[in-house]
């Protein structure tokens, strides 16, 4: 018979080429699919919430797969934990009904952004953030941050060969908070664009250091202009903090207020 | 002119043999001495505050080193980790006395421990922390913390070939807290022997895993034999926090206090 079951992850990017197998390159989802046929023994297929770029990170990644096997999802889960790579982490097996599509299904996402600035980068934190020497008017990067929230056309935010059919996107809340040296960047929304929070931590870096006023974020938003925004931010300081979906996850509350808008 | 300058340092010892210099593996030792070697043109010896064993971190050793260069402290940060590998920072560079000795004039030292106890490990967390599945009594491991603080004989969770003149230390202070999963055991002391905060945490984690009660860690204590103890910890969990010294460093009112006992 055939179940579906639902996988929530964690993942350190840093030696892979993003979630989405590609050509060349391992792919997180490549190593997860072949992690599962050497369990059940058939060809499966996994299926994310969405790419994360190379080099990103996932504190809770959703995936889901179709198998046969009658294991139960906590066997699964130490199964699966008990072949993986150190860096790529089982955190929750659930079986879910067939309706529910890790992408799909989604109606909202959680990603942080984290930025290191003083005279010295951190070995313990490499990989983790993106470091600058120079300092950061965060005052400013909170006040460009404020022309992004709400329903947009993110078109200047886009990257290249960027699959979705709509370049309407909402975001419906940027948090911005200090950790000593460490300033993060939380943005959750309905769904964001191929490279768009590293589009737009890029152009908020250069209002941070002083390059282009605030107001400059609201002209480029509305230019629907990739050539406007600022460079795209390098990958490593980017996590997928969470996903929604509908009723059967942990995050009940935030997507009834996320459907109400 | 001779000058000699103090280093504060971060690293992730995950790709080193340990802080000293040893006959195989490369130290951060090595690493240190190479880099200002390059810098400097001169024969260059690096003094560590005290050995960490290979896989520790540090997110403050200190270190110093003399030499007859003229270049300023700021210089030396700048070019030390434009040429250090990413997993060695340099945080400061300050000039110090001459009758300054990492080593020597070290009068306290605050090392952490890090344990995850969850049904899954964590993939952003691997090499920080050490990982079990089963639960802990935290309350227990506490009570087996209190009988450790104060001045002992610490013969009994003293490693092989430890050089130290006398068993006897002082621990200040045992910190223990929870953050999600993770829970920190924090140990502020005049200095530790080798091995001694991975011998105490595997003698934790056998009262925290029931095998021994509580108060069996004061007869562990007191028996001043190393079998009776439990295992040395794996290095992954620990992290060198701090060094105190007299004067000339930011700790200045817990060396204050620490002198005081």
């Amino acid at each position: 018979m055939k179940r579906k079951l639902k996988l929530t992850l964690e993942y350190d990017g840093a030696r892979y080429c993003g979630w989405q197998s590609q050509p060349n390159g391992t792919a997180i989802q490549d190593i997860l699919q072949q992690t599962l046929e050497r369990i059940t023994k058939q060809k499966t297929t996994v299926i994310g919430s969405g790419r994360t770029d190379a080099g990103v990170h996932a504190e809770a990644q959703v995936a889901h797969f179709i198998t046969e096997s009658g294991m139960k999802p906590l066997e699964f889960l130490k199964a699966l934990n008990s072949l993986l790579p150190n860096d790529i982490v089982i955190k929750e097996v659930k079986e879910v009904p067939l309706e529910f599509h890790a992408q799909m299904s989604a109606v909202g996402k959680i990603y942080r952004y984290t930025v290191l600035t003083r005279d010295h980068p951190s070995a313990l934190s490499y990989g983790r953030c993106l470091y600058t020497p120079y300092p950061l008017d965060l005052a400013a990067m909170r006040r460009g941050c404020r022309y992004l929230v709400g329903e947009h056309d993110f078109t200047s935010f886009r990257g290249p060969n960027c699959k979705a059919m709509s370049p309407v996107r909402t975001i419906k809340k940027i948090t911005v908070w200090k950790d000593g040296a460490f300033i993060h960047f939380q943005f959750e929304g309905t769904g964001f664009l191929k490279y768009m929070i590293r589009i737009i931590m890029g152009t908020l870096l250069e209002v941070g250091h002083g390059r282009i006023p605030a107001r400059r974020v609201r002209e480029i938003l509305e230019a629907r202009d990739r050539q406007q925004a600022g460079p795209t931010a390098q990958p490593q300081g980017l996590f997928l903090v969470q996903v929604f979906y509908g009723k059967d996850n942990n995050g009940k509350k935030k997507v009834a207020e996320m459907r109400k808008k």
